[in-house]
């Protein structure tokens, strides 16, 4: 199995979840009882919102999801079913979109399950991309083997990535709209780092670099 | 025709497919009346189970799909058009996947007709692997071609995949959750199988075989 | 602009087109007033059939798109907007299907415009085939030129191919299922003919042929 | 990151976004106090003639992209993100799209409010290509630098395109109609030019240029 059919059906399945976000944002048609569409758009902040977090969101995954694998030299089944792994939690992102669009103004304690819904996808997405570096890691699947004492450094970033989430599901049982804002800082942190997290060292040596030299 | 082109379009149609099952996720929005969210997705367990075990089947398909066509070293017409077939059936798992996750909770023969078109749509699947399959043995189409002793080794796998969909559909005529226990299974075997089926031994020397060498 | 972009966008639309025609076959969830769901997909028929059809006839255009374009050396603008124009009424297919599986089984009236519709459908796609055929034998853009000779062969093909779905239409104002049958045998035609159409005899010189000799 | 991943992950979301722009065509099934199919097709104009315009403006905007990215030679972090930002307002072409379709012909404030969002998006789609040019002007990222004096060239013309969204939103608020047809001949002008637009300017040193050389 080469790298480039995982690339393709990978980027296939981020171009569909990508463009399903907007599906949520559908209006009403205009009839007899129906609010004025100005009102409808107004009212839909928290669709437009959502809709703004998780199209970054997708994108950085998609762009951290292309480093990583990059930086992978054998692809195996193993490799192919945690790929998928991450993969089922990116499909499920335009659902807690959905869910989340429909109930954050609601507030009260189902604002609170669709936002702890929400951070819990991100969460299994992001044990996705642990157990992919966790694998490449072992068994000279990377072009160039990380330095032992990066690894440590690389996980301690990959955990902390997972444990923003967890801190956004707890908070989002007492207070919906922080736990999205803490989510939406985690993509306005990615879109702005210029530092790639732990994907982008084990990309270094076979990608700029090698260029380079 | 290269082969390319047709992995290009079939990675479409599974990245697209397996996007779309999470379509079938979808709560109701607050309102009078409505159930809780959490009530709504604890209730919608079947949709979820089922999700995630067409979200593998699909997975596998692709996965197994990738393994054959590399096998394969001539593509003609015959071969799009069972290809096609293949997908015809790929195609139709998010209907019959919601289906299921609609009819499953109501049980009787409504549940047991869900299971039997889920089944039956994985038994046509499976029927245009084999078709693809017994194409690609005959005229010279693989790059090396497989022992005659093996061709029903491969078969014998092959028969034995679709009679566990036939299984399937007979034992959902009188029990819809053991019927889809029996294809969570399927998935299951595939996930951690390390033998790949057929296409494997069919793959084998072009694929690792040629790099071991 | 590279033929490979081009491709890959083409595909792109031809896999969604076809993935997003089994959302018409979707049926009801249970409920008090409900039809059992063994009903629902009899009396649903019509949906599937056109499901069928319209997979294959996608299908087709999908090889058949293949085909011509690998004749072609020189991708310009006016190939990408004769190429937009065949893809427009592609796109437009699943929405055709729906509109002949709500409304064949209706009778009257309404099914012949439903079957109109779905007829135009095919009738526009066959006119950007033919724009695009017409564009490549002008302008030294196929990689060998047809003899002139040839060229009316060709075109007899494509103004055939374009014929038939006119007299669908027509036959489509007297009876509607008449008209849906044309449909149905121009895809079984497709799919067992081998002497593939004007585009195959185009691509000849650097397909099969370069091969082969 | 390579340009390839880039223009995959971009054509996926183009086609799945001109895609889904026909799903809202769909008429409502046959049933008591449902019109006619022939009346529901003629009331429906608005949608048809904004799918026609939505489908040529992602058109259009496919073929720049792809030739504005075949102009750049290195693919860092800052021009991933302005093509999310650009690929934000083409995802949401087609809800904006089903919003004109369904307010247009109510007239009105409404009708106003739905113009002014599809010129936003459209806007906002031009601000996304205006990044990316600026980018790759700077700091080497082109294959061959333009001269500095047509820099502001290019720039005017993109100004310019820009400058069209803005009017087409202005008018918008007395007269919905106008608006349209300013938008729509902007998708007319893009087809029939042929002399394409700024990015073409950088990317005839390795375009056709090249080649003819």
């Amino acid at each position: 199995m080469d790298r480039s059919r995982l690339e393709a059906f990978s980027d296939g399945v981020f171009a569909v979840a990508i463009t399903l976000l907007a599906l949520n944002l559908a209006v009403a048609g205009p009839g007899p009882g129906h609010p004025r569409l100005l009102d409808q758009l107004q009212s839909h902040w928290p669709a437009f919102v959502a809709y703004l977090i998780s199209f970054f969101m997708i994108g950085i995954i998609w762009v951290n999801h292309h480093v990583l694998v990059r930086s992978i030299k054998a692809v195996d089944r193993t490799l192919l079913f945690l790929n998928l792994l991450l993969l089922l939690f990116v499909v499920l992102i335009p659902f807690a979109t959905a869910t989340v669009a429909e109930y954050l103004a609601a507030g009260g304690q189902d604002a609170g399950v669709a936002m702890a819904l929400y951070g819990g996808v991100f969460l299994g997405m992001s044990a996705g991309f642990a157990g992919i570096f966790e694998l490449t890691l072992h068994g000279e699947r990377m072009h160039r083997s990380l330095p032992a004492e990066r690894h440590w450094e690389a996980r301690r970033r990959f955990v902390g990535g997972g444990l923003v989430y967890v801190v956004a599901i707890v908070v989002a049982l007492f207070s919906a709209v922080a736990s999205f804002v803490i989510i939406a800082l985690v993509a306005v942190y990615y879109i702005f780092e210029r530092t790639p997290a732990p994907p982008a060292d084990a990309d270094s040596p076979d990608g700029t670099g090698s260029q380079g030299n």
